[in-house]
């Protein structure tokens, strides 16, 4: 009778309807003997139209001021499961962010869990009481407590990172996909559901594209090890267990296909191949919060190099104002910037020390006529950059070639 | 040069447009070297809105999580100010209620303000900002530092206990009246705009039905000595200043004509007319919050009394839910309800020691064939209970009769 996390996406909780139909599968649970905590995202497109709203204020809205908009959100859908339960005869109570103990560092919009102190939690499940947590928000651990968000599917990093400080049994992700599929079905039909996978698998599929899960909150999983059931909040279905342990039979194998449509590169050309010159590079741009993903540096001349980094295009304008300054300071003599582009990667754990998956995956692309822009590796990952256009073809091919759509 | 605490309406906030006039006008002041403190409503209908909601989850939603819900509509259009603010080229930041110190009881949507320490409010200052604070919103006092909302108008309250609290010179209530009115100029077309009026005189008018300002807002002004301006958000008109000093010239006259249409009434007959009844009925509607406001207790026959009360008419349930329960406890016969009432009163400072007012006003609404169901009297008012569809007509007559449509 342990303490389950549970958190439920907006599209679960878009209309009243909708929230008392997770409001059900909340009571069933707890009427099994369980201590229910749950976080909520905001209801359908909340999110959406309040950005909106800030644009029509501000072309550039501060993001302390988007945070304290943008919490809001959570903030109702938090009161009104607690009210849809109430009606339905069982006690419970909303807590903000900061409520359930939730500190973080003062990193507006993208703001990171420093702490979680859930006194209130466990003194409200004492009392019997299913608690309701608005997800993504937090408060920087400061006197001044402002409210912060975690980036978008902060909500899910809420869950997970309470389940690892409540000692819950496992961490239940509700969404409106049914679980992980061996590639989005979407592009490729004959995609299946896998029925677990690891941390690491699942944490490559979710950062190079494959939008079912925020990966910080799989991180966090890892970290404490919390099992993470990633399943759909309108059926009964199974879904996908994250967890630690990989079976023998799964271990070197191809579990996925993983794309993302959303990168941009930035190439600093000629630049001096001398100690410090990558540091000096990438500091300016974490302090400017840029999230750099995949780096390549190659020789081109004698003593001068080419570095190639991308970024989500969202990032690319501040990317290039950041790289144009540092540029002048080391001596680089040119930037190029191409916004067009793709990634696609095959993931699964172990497969990089097994030969011959490498050169599978770049002989399907070549033989499908796509052109590889960028490679780069990982122990459990091969992604290759690709054309944003070609994106989609790449993904149907490389599923066919490692013979996804086969039942393991 | 001293602090400046403006409180602008929801009306005045209702889109993207009125929230940039109302960020105009706040930058106006600010640029005369006033320190600018600004208190927001939630956005137009926003608050009736996020009741609707509730309402579709529960009958009858909890008063804890309605506030959690209701305060995000204050919070939205702080943040939206403060973007408005920004995109002027000036530092702005928002402030929770909480984050502006404000501290309540525990009494969920009629919480009452216990302390309020603004050092973050004065550190904002100082650094040159424009503050602005959600209102309607406060956090208990304990350590749960649950979200609590101070009533119906409760913004204009939070307002005037800021300025009080912040030492300002003065408290601005932006609404969407220009004024306090001689009578309501839905009803009395004649009626005139008041350059000045006292807090007692503002406190009577706004109690019995004036719905200018919230006069708990009153209430705390006239302890603090904070004059309160009454204006427009829309036009640049002088408004109606509510302060302490009263000219003799106004002193002894009826300054203006209240009424209220929401009006229920509870009779509690042969009730045994001893010491400690009055105790013994009020006692437990105190404890069920319910507001009781006229009470008039006549005997009936010999050892026995009646005892007549008004209710707003949203809480007339709940008072006999509560009536009843004591009725049979003090050996009381039978109870009475009526809830078609409605009420009119005449106010004006020292009114009452000046002879033929109130007679006057009886011969009035006798003249106008209006039945007289209860009278109350005070210091500075005296209030009859009507049939609420002869209220209208009550107005005129006593507007006229009093000559409040001649210039003072």
């Amino acid at each position: 009778m342990g303490i389950i996390v549970q958190k439920y996406g907006g599209s679960s909780l878009a209309d009243a309807g909708k929230i008392k139909n997770v409001a059900r599968r909340i009571v069933a649970r707890k009427e099994q003997g369980n201590e229910m905590v749950v976080v909520v995202s905001a209801m359908g497109k909340t999110t959406d139209q309040l950005i909106d709203l800030a644009h029509e204020l501000s072309d550039a809205p501060e993001d302390r001021e988007m945070d304290v908009l943008m919490s809001t959100g959570e903030t109702v859908s938090s009161t009104l499961m607690v009210m849809a339960l109430h009606a339905m005869g069982h006690d419970a109570i909303s807590l903000s962010g900061g409520q359930a103990g939730i500190r973080t560092d003062k990193v507006h919009r993208k703001a990171r869990i420093l702490s979680i102190k859930p006194k209130r939690v466990h003194a409200e499940l004492d009392r019997g009481r299913v608690v309701i947590v608005a997800g993504f928000q937090g408060l920087t651990q400061d006197a001044d407590a402002d409210i912060t968000t975690l980036g978008r599917g902060g909500s899910d990093t809420t869950a997970v990172a309470l389940a690892a400080a409540l000692g819950g049994e496992t961490c239940e992700i509700y969404t409106d996909v049914e679980g992980v599929y061996t590639a989005d079905p979407r592009i490729v039909p004959e995609a299946r559901k896998l029925d677990e996978i690891s941390y690491d698998e699942m944490l490559e599929l979710a950062s190079v594209g494959a939008k079912v899960m925020h990966s910080r909150a799989v991180e966090v999983g890892g970290v404490y090890n919390i099992p993470i059931l990633v399943a759909s909040s309108f059926k009964e279905a199974s879904g996908t267990l994250i967890h630690g342990g990989v079976s023998v039979e799964q271990f070197k194998k191809v579990r996925g296909i993983a794309h993302d449509l959303d990168v941009a590169k930035v190439t600093v050309r000629h630049v001096p191949d001398q100690p410090g010159i990558a540091a000096a590079i990438f500091e300016p741009l974490t302090e400017a919060h840029v999230s750099v993903d995949t780096i390549v540096q190659n020789a081109s001349e004698e003593k001068l190099t080419d570095l190639t980094f991308t970024v989500s295009r969202t990032d690319l304008r501040k990317a290039l104002s950041v790289i144009e300054k540092t540029a002048k300071e080391i001596g680089a003599r040119q930037i190029v910037s191409d916004e067009k582009l793709g990634k696609v990667s095959i993931v699964g754990t172990g497969m990089q020390s097994a030969p011959g998956y490498a050169s599978r995956m770049f002989r399907t692309l070549s033989d499908a006529g796509i052109n590889i822009d960028m490679i780069s590796t990982s122990e459990i990952r091969i992604t290759c950059i690709v054309e944003e256009d070609r994106v989609r073809d790449a993904v149907k091919a490389l599923h066919k070639a490692f013979a996804l759509d086969t039942p393991e």
